[in-house]
């Protein structure tokens, strides 16, 4: 198990771990753990931010872009949350603890969020920085492989780039998309496309929309050369 | 005009004025400023959210969230970076500048952010908040009020909120509301609410949703005190 920070203020620490549903139900504590998750939500966009710049330069800002949001969701934020045992010490209501809060990813995430809210005023960005970039670089990897992963499969199936793919090898030419006909109204017009390489016609596609209209063509073509 | 920081290094200073409609013309310019955008990005959701929780100690953390999302929306960014001078600074395209690219708002907020990254990466955090300071406090409060009022106002429409503040006035009770029945198949139910004050049925309503069917009822309960 990872080691959580230690903050200096202990009252800093208390509020962080307090939920709402805590407050509630103890009339002698006023503060739960909200504007400090919202202090670490801002203090954690920044430090992934920099950590993803700093360890992928060759990533596109799309990339960096779907790659932070990964990083720092519930989803993500709990599973550190169940590492660092945070479960165990959030302060909750009796409704909350009965109704499984110590294994919510909401919960979790929050806390964690809060801790790190906590932990920056406590001492600052450089130890927040210290204390997370372990966290984030055990999973960083595995997060991008898998988003690379996921790109690569949607563009193979993609008819367009499949199509072009074989004029690239067979012609090392691009297929030409060309809007033939539109029709209907506004609210309901059709498009028909036609693909052609070398001047030759592959495919006649139609479509509610220009894209689906050349997609569509794509994936004539794609049968006429038996690869669809 | 407010000044523009100076960087160390001017490079990354070229670079984060550098759209990508100018590398797409230069052939011997490799590096556009989207990168430094995503950086830019996350150094200001960090330094808004902290001047936020610092400036307003009194604000939930969804009032935060909410005023953190407007003080860097694209909007205000764009705002600032008419203040700062950016749009005659930024190298656009030929195309990109005939299209009013000096002045489009996205650009302009893209430009600021990228200028953000890189003034970070040239002088550290202290100096980007020392920068960014003065533009957050030149808006923080109006922007603040300007969400209380939007707020109040919706509040003050809200047929619930206006039944319960004549309930207070009158009885200094709040209204109770009940769902009295459940119709329909699971995709199409309907609700019927009850809304009581001291024991005495004021008014009933019917919804797709349990909200909507008590909006309906504290609607009529207002017809029937007159203040609908």
């Amino acid at each position: 198990m990872l080691n959580l920070p230690q903050l200096k203020n202990q009252q800093l620490w208390l509020c962080a771990l307090t939920h709402r549903s805590y407050v509630n139900e103890h009339l002698e504590i006023k503060e739960h753990n909200e504007r400090l998750e919202f202090l670490g939500d801002a203090v954690l966009a920044f430090v992934a931010g920099e950590f993803l710049y700093q360890r992928y330069p060759h990533l596109s800002e799309a990339q960096l872009s779907r790659l932070r949001a990964r990083l720092v969701d519930e989803t993500q934020l709990a599973k550190f949350a169940v590492q660092l045992g945070i479960g165990q010490l959030m302060r909750l209501g009796k409704g909350a603890i009965k109704d499984g809060g110590r294994e919510n990813p909401a919960l979790l995430s929050d806390t964690f969020e809060a801790i790190i809210g906590a932990y920056f005023l406590d001492a600052g960005i450089d130890a927040v920085r210290e204390f997370v970039r372990p966290l984030f670089q055990s999973v960083a990897d595995i997060l991008m492989v898998a988003q690379s992963e996921i790109l690569t499969s949607e563009k193979l199936l993609d008819p367009k780039n499949r199509f072009q793919q074989w004029t690239l090898a067979n012609f090392t030419q691009n297929p030409e998309y060309v809007i033939i006909e539109e029709s209907g109204p506004d609210h309901a017009k059709e498009f028909t496309a036609q693909v052609k390489v070398q001047g030759i016609v592959y495919g006649i596609g139609r479509g509610r929309r220009k894209q689906e209209a050349t997609k569509t063509a794509a994936e004539a073509a794609l049968k006429k050369i038996g690869l669809f």
